[in-house]
């Protein structure tokens, strides 16, 4: 494939791998799983975890609900509280779907419950450390309310609850995480027990947990999204290896500055984000990567993007690599954050040059 | 307008008052005016430039090249380093428009003569301090064996020079904006003297400088592209007011959390990017402000958008605030960076509920 532009290559093969390593962590614990497609954001993507068995997924937004439901998904999880001014788009979907929403609070219930006309599946979502959205796990008596006000209501149906430990985010080790993860499903599982919610559904959802976590006790299934592509991110926090990373940008060199030793690509923040970490004393944006015919190969150490601009990536390279590098070259760089890489690009191309859908 | 999602407002008057802002400093000082067109990314906004008397433009891409190009824009500079690998766009680009791109090193000019069939003017891209690309302003040996380069260059024109002073975005103050402007622009003067560059152009352009600068020594043209909508980040520097920002995002409250005194937006990462700034204690991600009827009003002190996710925005808030904020109401937030906004949302709607296109 000939690349003239910052181009988002998908690597089927490691992505295959990825879904493959997470069907069967699934069926090990005899959990469900329902991946979040809020990473890929792609019915060809899809079809391969359709291919792997799945038939219920999740998603973050409506227009995602709408763009599966309309690929022929039926069981689909919307992971965001329920925006009430978007009613009219649950009720159509729920005509087409098993459509599962979050609420978390006691106000949306009433309100959604007004304007709904067909049956809706609520998981309650929980907050066991993440400090986004969800229900404190610790506060049984507002749980025990939202939970009886959704009850109470037509057309709603509880369904369980809903966490994303998204505090693993912020571990680093393999360890920690798994700590963290059980931790949080702790919280979680006393206030079920507490409350008497014993036969009850259990989501959960972050791709560090849920590639680490040795044991998911009172979990039902699993909801990552992340672990489709993963990304450096993930790396850096012990969830997957580099040779995991299934998306890597390919960008073209176009100067380099010799003093700096310091080559520029076009690439930055409106293809790759501008979502970073910490590495050592240095942020970075991006890990170069070898690129074969056929994949994405080995990271080549010391040779990350150190700055972006809108359309400027800046890579800082010991000497002898400056000096291979060309004007001209096409670069692999893995990304960050490949969850908003692929929303930034819209689109990916396999090693074959096969355009795959993006959202 | 009813607005159920996340939604780019675009306030036509203030924006046309920035337009009209920057061509009146421009021929107050004498200079032409080459907005850069990176920001709005529109064809609709660059009629308004057209309508203000404009006729020769910036760009930061081959793809937005093409976009103003086939709306009619003869006069366009892409100001970033020429990507080799493209010469079949610059060659289809410069038959239909005075094309202009950048070189800043020894390489590209051989490279791309070769590939080139029409003439291509070439401003020399210098680095006053922004350390991103250019050849540094002080290396006068180099920038003479690059502008004799492109000079004995069948199909590439000699133009002038073009400098960003990309670190007056790390200035705080209109002073000291002021100061960087005036001692970048001093380098280069200097180069221009003792290297024979007499009666050359010299495009400069960033919005912080353009804004506020009182002199303008030795410059030709302008080609700031941010002040057109302004935002945070500009505010924060000093280049402009709150009430100069022209766009704002509308997004619906999802949930509450009454013991952080913190409600959920809709409005995420995807929609904002994850550009940020220090304000105190806090990274803040965008900041709230009053909608009416017809337009962006004042901003609301200390409700700021605190953590963003995907598609979550967290607001943090003072507890009387908070009580006046309602679960399905619909929230006006200025963005940090409207250059990386506009391009996550990918379209604008006017305060009558027009759409606005966007590449």
């Amino acid at each position: 494939m000939e690349i003239k532009h910052p181009t988002l290559l998908l690597d089927t093969d490691r992505c295959k791998a990825n879904i493959k390593f997470m069907v069967e962590r699934a069926e090990k614990h005899n959990l469900s799983l329902k991946p979040h497609f809020k990473t890929h954001q792609s019915r060809k993507t899809g079809e391969w975890f359709r291919e792997a068995g799945i038939s219920g997924i999740t998603v973050s937004s409506i227009a995602m609900a709408e763009y599966f439901s309309s690929a022929g998904w039926k069981d689909i999880t919307i992971a965001f509280p329920a925006n009430i001014l978007a009613a009219d788009q649950l009720n159509a979907l729920a005509e087409k779907a098993d459509l599962t929403i979050l609420l978390d609070n006691k106000v949306t219930p009433g309100l959604l419950n007004r304007k709904l006309k067909n049956p809706v599946n609520v998981l309650v979502e929980l907050d066991a450390g993440s400090r986004r959205t969800g229900l404190e796990a610790e506060n049984h008596i507002l749980i025990k309310e939202v939970v009886n006000i959704v009850k109470a209501s037509d057309h709603l149906r509880f369904g369980g609850f809903y966490s994303h430990f998204g505090h693993t985010y912020s571990c680093r080790g393999k360890e920690q995480v798994r700590q963290v993860f059980s931790q949080s499903l702790e919280k979680i599982n006393k206030m079920m027990e507490t409350c008497g919610y014993d036969n009850v559904a259990l989501h959960i959802g972050d791709t560090p947990g849920c590639s680490l976590a040795e044991a998911f006790p009172g979990i039902t299934a699993l909801t990552p999204g992340n672990f489709v592509f993963y990304d450096v991110m993930q790396q850096n926090i012990g969830s997957c290896n580099y040779d995991n990373i299934a998306v890597a940008m390919a960008c073209p060199v176009v100067s380099k500055n010799s003093g700096r030793k310091e080559v520029c690509l076009h690439g930055g923040a409106v293809h790759f984000s501008k979502d970073n970490i910490k590495s050592g004393d240095e942020i970075i944006f991006g890990q170069l990567v070898h690129l074969s015919e056929n994949g994405i190969g080995e990271v080549i150490e010391d040779a990350r993007i150190v700055a972006v601009s809108q359309e400027h990536g800046i890579v800082r390279l010991p000497a002898e690599l400056f000096e291979k590098i060309q004007i001209g070259d096409v670069v692999g760089v893995l990304p960050i954050h490949s969850c908003l890489t692929a929303e930034c690009m819209g689109v990916y191309h396999d090693f074959s040059g096969n355009v795959i859908d993006h959202l």
